[in-house]
């Protein structure tokens, strides 16, 4: 359990509270090592792309990995903004008071045996460390994280093997997990085109917690929005107020929320300690935030990079320009499902929609272009445009059965651009990562969903924003 | 609108009604052609694979993609078992009466322009078809449909791209759609390593409807499961029929329904003059035959291979063996959400369990094995072996948090099929086919969910059955 007492009485933190730790300009390892396997070696292998400056620390090397190596923190030439303290559980306490004492920004404990353990000794150590940080102004990272990825600066201070973050596009995400794992698995998202800044995997959280992470994400102005997975707080008002820091700048949170019954709550104390609150209140406090809440982990991401690429939305209704009558149909039963109005097209808009497609498609919303008009980009161009000109259309939905080369993505991608409107693009396709879909995932223009029904379901939330 | 009198008074065809037309030994192609993008062409070319007899027909050509080519039907060498007829509407008719007149086993018709305008024409010419097909025990594939694939035998009469089947392994499913589209997006799962015997799209469905197809895969011994898609049935009562022939053959139906709303109904009839009815009435229809309905389109496949692989269940609850807390805090949410009981290992199982994995893991239901056990295959085998052994747990469940290639994945398939039990492997990475994925999803002993969500739906009905 989490000392709630010293863990509950403060604000969260703002940017410039942790940005030593998560921003950092230096880095140390203490318990680097050359041991296979070891989590100090990895880490350091992880730095390798690391802008600033990398200190190894352990008595027994003059050398680690091609970098100087240090007896202690005390002879490092400069204080370190983060250290990451790779040691056994026993030697973290001492580790840590002398960051405290030399100045540290702020620290990264991987060390289990917490308040996850259930023990009254590893509650004790955890409230220790709790005790430290507020004391002396050192933030804490952890105990029991996997450690954190700050892909703009090539960070990974960690131990886990982060995927490529990705070339950045607009659109670009923030991932906060209490879970190293479900961070990491989220996180390779990269490396089918999702274009992430970072992944703060919070742990115990006996100091910064994952609001804290919120937060940073917040003010850090290449996130353009927030995908949070959590089970606990120890004082869940202060995700309210990083929630508040997120709206006034902007940026949208999307959570998925662990730990719903009490067999979760269970569970979710033997991860990290965490009493997991009630869902019933937790959703109340979504709704008042504006957070908006994912019931299925994999339509976090999709949901967070959609919001990210999109504009405010100009109008609350979508079209849809289907390539098939049978995707047609599901769009409408989504958007029914969700709540997202399709109105008809008249007028010039409805025109235009006839003269563009083939006779035998359905010049309606939704559209079905017919696969014929739908791999001709000119086709695409003018019966897209068309929905797109219309005032009283928001987004274009775009189902796309196959996953192929089309020259039709990235004009797609242009229209959405011209008219800065969202294009949603559902991926029909049960080749998931097939032709295409890299090159669409990167369109900073164009937002894939692999589900018809997350996308509406996103649609609905964008449109009551 | 279909042509409700003569299409509604008939039994659900049997496979041996249909067998001539859907594993045929021969194929004409009428309107078979060298013009590039021309759906004679594209048939022509999807056929090169197949095992039996082709033959182009088109009066212009003596040869046609190395192949003899026929000036008519009546020319050929022997009455065909499968006739494609790729010609314009207003030619289609008197091609299917002279494939009555010669005794063709059953045609596919792509022309659209039939019931689907919703024009009195358009349904009369329909019916024409209809009463063809009931006058001459001439079975018909269509019209509008992109045709079928039969992948055993390396028939892909039809004029879409179709994927590659995968290599076959235990848990081929058949696929049935009305819409070609959607049909062939969902079989392009093949590419990752589903296998799947067949793809029969069923278009407007003047004869031949997708509750035929079902009958069909019924009795095809390939095919161990069928996922069907469909928008509305002139007959629903056919579908029950279908199911119980299914029932008999051992083998589950997992449907995914288009159409649930009138707005989806309105698009249905644009789509394939279909009768979309009422979703309370197919909903009972789907619970009386035991049809698994799932309610999103992308667990489709997933589901139906999980039910192709599963022995029957041999007890009625599951264990999960997890290598994070976070993973395994997600697996009982979604354990509670969908009523899948997860009871605690007790004895030796517990013994074993608590032996196998790392002092700070959680040897308890749902076992947070941790990372360091996870990726040794021992350990797994060890922890595994002990849920498996008992005979309280049916199922064990094993999110996977990471794509990486690991020795593990065929180990938990060894156990899986040394224990008759099934081995749900809950992808959690959103590298969606990143490394391990093809390896886990054509083991026949493995069934790869990327969803925990539909893990634990498919798992209920599963318990239940």
């Amino acid at each position: 359990m989490q000392d709630r007492a010293s863990a509950t009485k403060r604000n969260v933190y703002r940017r410039a509270d942790v940005a030593r730790v998560i921003a950092p300009r230096s880095i140390a390892i203490v318990g680097a090592s050359e041991r296979p396997g070891s989590l100090g070696l990895r880490t350091l292998q992880n730095l390798a792309a690391f802008e600033g400056a990398v200190y190894p620390v352990n008595g027994k090397y003059k050398e680690l990995a091609g970098r100087a190596c240090y007896a202690s923190l005390a002879e490092l030439p400069q204080v370190p903004d983060c250290v990451v303290i790779a040691l056994g559980q026993d030697q973290v306490e001492a580790a840590a008071r002398e960051c405290a004492r030399l100045g540290v920004g702020g620290i990264v404990v991987f060390a289990s045996g917490y308040a996850e353990t259930g023990t009254e000794e590893g509650r004790a150590a955890q409230a220790r460390l709790t005790a430290l940080a507020h004391e002396h102004g050192l933030r804490i990272l952890g105990p029991n994280t996997t450690g954190f990825a700050n892909h703009l600066i090539g960070a990974h201070a960690g131990f886990a093997e982060f995927p490529p973050a990705g070339a950045p596009v607009r659109g670009t995400i923030g991932l906060v997990t209490q879970s190293g794992a479900l961070g990491l698995g989220l996180s390779q998202a990269a490396e089918h085109g999702a274009s992430i800044s970072h992944v703060l995997t919070a742990g115990n959280s006996c100091d910064v917690d994952v609001a804290d992470h919120v937060s940073y994400l917040a003010e850090d102005d290449a996130c353009r929005a927030i995908a949070l997975v959590f089970e606990g707080l120890a004082d869940p008002s202060r995700l309210e107020q990083a929630a508040a820091v997120a709206r006034a700048a902007g940026k949208r949170i999307v959570a998925y929320k662990l730990a719903i019954g009490p067999e979760g709550a269970a569970a979710a104390m033997h991860h990290t300690g965490s009493i997991a609150g009630s869902d019933a209140d937790y959703d109340a406090l979504f709704s008042r935030s504006g957070i908006l809440r994912v019931a299925r982990s994999e339509t976090l991401i999709e949901t967070a990079i959609f919001l990210a690429k999109a504009p405010p939305p100009s109008a609350r209704a979508a079209a849809v320009m289907s390539s098939s009558g049978g995707t047609a149909i599901m769009a409408v039963d989504k958007a029914n499902l969700h709540g997202v109005a399709l109105p008809q097209p008249e007028g010039r808009t409805l025109e235009e929609i006839k003269a563009s497609i083939p006779s035998f498609g359905a010049a309606r919303n939704p559209c079905d272009a017919t696969a014929q008009a739908s791999t001709n980009p000119d086709s695409v161009r003018r019966c897209a445009e068309a929905f797109l000109s219309d005032p009283r259309y928001g987004a274009l939905v775009v189902p796309w059965g196959k996953a192929y080369d089309s020259p039709v993505l990235a004009r797609l991608g242009e229209l959405g651009a011209a008219h800065n409107k969202p294009i949603c693009l559902v991926w029909m396709s049960q080749w998931l990562e097939g032709p295409g879909a890299l090159e669409a995932e990167r369109n900073p223009n164009l937002a894939v969903f692999r589900s018809m029904d997350s996308c509406f379901f996103a649609l609905s939330k964008y449109f009551a924003s």
